[in-house]
């Protein structure tokens, strides 16, 4: 089976992309080529699966008709641009996130035969003023682009499963931490660099308060979501193929006291605490307190500890001379 | 101030140009220019305004861009294509209903100052297995394409209206009975036809069972909710443009006492029922029962009788030639 992945150079794209390469096999099937797709050449993950890349941009739709072509028998569209930049950017937001979603499951829907194709939503399409813990049946009232943007690729996957095009599922995937790599444009990317600068031996500015409360997933976890999220049959999505994906609560201070406990007090006084109103702004209006009784009946796994993800990112991502400063 | 109309050759269209052309003034400024936009040349409605008319193609941007040039005040979104032809022609619903949306909000986008646009959606962005009645934060899950794209509409005035684009409202209209003219590919077409067709001396099938119930409004109060939903403030609005507008539940049995009543049994006898099961099928996912509390709140007007509703019919829009038949 050819298995394509969009946003393939991105931090989830690239994780995702070595767990299935690693497995050689997804959904029972034996993966014959792994496509990875994104605006810069992706990196090419171990394992024993070929791997072919191509740069492109998803906002264009030969891009996108060129990397989906005949003999592809499975898509997971990770890309997008994120939370900030969609705000900054409109237009931008509007091509990445809206058109490119577009485009990717109008070239699934002239495959021969409907494939599965699992979209990567984000709890920015939850807002407004609504009742809390958020409920699986929610209405969605997102207050900002991406979140818009990311609500109406749900819509599309739902009409596009509904007609037989496709066979669609989209994940609301919760703020992914700890994120490897740089600060990007998401309001969010703090809650990553207040655990990963620090365990880099650098200082870092926590721009929102201690008693901010995220709700959080660990990479591992999400990367065995979208395999799940494929692997189940049609049927357990229902009326609807938006889905809510398991988190759990974890407030600032909390992640302070797992990194002190993780990796030692020298390494937790990295993080300073400076208010930037424009992000605080934004956080505030986050939403931390979610009832996701769906995904868990459908088998999805939920993170337990904040102690383990600082662990995990240790393990997975910190280059061996932050390891070897750790002691 | 100028006031364009796109749908303005449809039925709602013509009643809506009827009644700002014979008012003069919308939301107390004078109308100077009622510019009425449509794939065919729409009627010119009597009235002291200056009318000027444009035939284009909605899903073109540029048609679109030449309609809602600058000096525009106020913008009435009624184009679409109906349910059963969206449903039939997915192409041709993601272009008139999805890109002619985003056109005309893109248009208004680059006028010099943001101008109040109302948005005709519709009862079919409700779906699924929800709780009924129907409540004003209910989940949105169309279960047909043309309900999809309306619902993509609502997400997309809500954040044009939320960047400050524009000030949008987004109305979702009950089933409009008694519709003047043709039937048309509307799967709700023969709601209309059962009440019209007899009185225009024809005879019609009716293709459900008269126990079908049906969320109704009748075309004065529609045009008057259009009108209403423009002058509110935003603020009236809070979180969410989109807005369930109150109906009345009528079932068809209802609807044929109501035309015996007004216009005698020799009429109603004109109806002939022969299940269609394509549409009963498709009439049997739709729901009757709705709590337009919101609405009702910022004093939108509910119907209250089908007998009045087909006296309207035959006040406004039958032919003197049937009307004189019915004595």
């Amino acid at each position: 089976m050819r298995v394509v992945i969009t946003g393939a150079a991105g931090f989830v794209g690239r994780k995702l992309a070595s767990a299935l390469a690693k497995a050689g096999r997804l959904d029972g099937a034996k993966i014959t080529e792994l496509a990875l797709f994104d605006v810069v050449e992706p990196p090419k993950p171990e394992g024993a699966v070929r791997i072919t890349t191509q740069v492109g941009n998803i906002a264009a739709r030969p891009d996108v008709d060129a990397l989906i072509g005949s003999g592809t028998g499975a898509v997971f569209h990770l890309a997008a641009i994120v939370s900030g930049q969609a705000e900054a950017e409109f237009d931008t937001g509007m091509a990445i996130n809206l058109d490119g979603t577009r485009w990717v499951l109008e070239a699934c829907r002239k495959l021969p035969k409907p494939i599965k194709v699992v979209f990567t939503s984000s709890v920015a399409v939850y807002g407004g003023d609504i009742p809390t813990p958020i409920k699986d049946d929610i209405n969605l009232l997102p207050q900002t682009s991406y979140g818009t943007q990311k609500a109406i690729g749900e819509l599309l996957v739902n009409d596009f499963s509904r007609k037989g095009f496709l066979d669609g599922r989209s994940l609301r995937l919760p703020t992914v931490v700890v994120r490897a790599g740089k600060p990007n444009r998401a309001a969010s990317t703090w809650a990553s660099s207040i655990i990963r600068e620090p365990l880099q031996q650098a200082e870092t500015v926590c721009p929102v308060s201690k008693s901010v409360r995220m709700w959080c997933a660990s990479p591992r976890t999400v990367v065995q979501s979208l395999i799940h999220a494929y692997e189940l049959p049609a049927k357990a999505y229902g009326d609807n193929r938006g889905l809510m994906l398991p988190g759990f609560v974890v407030s600032v201070a909390e992640m302070m006291e797992s990194l002190r406990r993780v990796a030692g007090r020298k390494v937790a006084a990295r993080v300073k605490f400076k208010k930037d109103p424009v992000i605080a702004a934004i956080v505030d209006r986050w939403h931390a307190d979610f009832a996701p009784k769906r995904a868990l009946k459908m088998g999805f796994k939920q993170d337990k500890s904040m102690d383990d993800i600082v662990r995990w990112f240790i393990e997975d991502d910190l280059a061996p001379e932050h390891r070897a400063a750790l002691g």
